[in-house]
């Protein structure tokens, strides 16, 4: 079953408090997102670790019940943390990090890599008998391969779409409205290993 | 059969006629690298297209019969470029790009990025029993996967070890020196479809 990318680059989402230590004016949508109500903010911040520094990254709107940074490997290994990958909300073992608005700044630990994950309604995962928790990706092309551990995110008004961010992207070659296939099957145990002896150096 | 990784960050090859155009002094090694007589060396260039450059960017010795830029696909978003994927000393349609040293700058249909390959001599391959052109990988993990279109690059005095970009590392979550295993499988045909009608939005 072929499904549209989403490609996330790194972006913050605030609590209403927080966006109000940052800024004076209210949030406003530049642009809707595929997924309903969301929108990439006009407001951009920018994040500090340290001696490091990344300008101009995108407030995803409207404000949330938490603080996250959501940020590639790339990024984590130039802010030089080690962020955990985790599902969008936990929070759990999160890294800290500043982020600095025209108002003010704010510490919060808050930095994690999003999961690989698909956005799917009730309806529409009943009509799609996507009755996992999570399946694998195919993607084709000259840079091809399978990505794992795509979960699946079921929620009220979601747009039927696979969300990855700019390294798994990049390193498929993918972009914003690309198609991939989505496949479920054990290829950990199912493919063949290569024959031959394990190599000693 | 295991294979260790080898992460190839940014970098650059330049002929001994070019690095005498960026560079008085001569090349020195400041790390040894797997692959033998290969290191990384003490000069450093910038990289230019346009208004954007990436400074700090290691020249990897010795000389070569060709200039070379390879970069990630990341690199390519930031520098504004639509480098190819290519093998290693291939340069068809390799993007224009200036490489500034100390001395001078020179600009060169230079820009590439690799493809994933494997480094391995002639009796290893035999060894091995790795006689095809072209492997996968399967890295597992929280973010677990397969890299397809792993090209064998066969050499005298090689180091076995599978080069993957940045992007491809870091979409994995790999690191210089992890292992991974070598597939060779019919994946594309072989794995299952998912049930269900495509959906259409």
């Amino acid at each position: 079953m072929r499904i549209k990318v989403g490609v996330s680059v790194r972006h913050v989402h605030l609590t209403e408090e927080d966006y109000n230590l940052l800024f004076d004016e209210s949030l406003k949508s530049e642009r809707e997102l595929n997924q309903p109500g969301q929108f990439a903010a006009k407001q951009k911040v920018t994040l500090k670790i340290g001696t490091r520094t990344i300008e101009n990254v995108r407030i995803i709107g409207p404000c949330r019940d938490y603080t996250q940074v959501e940020l590639s490997k790339t990024d984590t290994y130039y802010l030089k943390i080690n962020a955990p990958v985790r599902t969008s909300g936990d929070l759990k073992d999160a890294k800290g990090i500043t982020i600095v608005g025209p108002k003010g700044s704010i510490t919060r630990k808050a930095a994690i890599i999003a999961d690989r994950h698909i956005h799917i309604t009730k309806e529409d995962r009943e009509l799609l008998q996507l009755s996992d928790d999570e399946y694998q990706v195919l993607i084709k092309g000259e840079k091809s391969g399978i990505l794992g551990n795509v979960k699946i995110k079921e929620a009220p008004n979601s747009y039927f779409e696979l969300h990855l961010d700019s390294d798994d992207a990049n390193a498929f070659n993918l972009k914003q409205g690309d198609e991939v296939e989505i496949v479920k099957v054990k290829i950990w145990k199912k493919i063949k290993k290569t024959k031959g002896k394990s190599f000693q150096s």
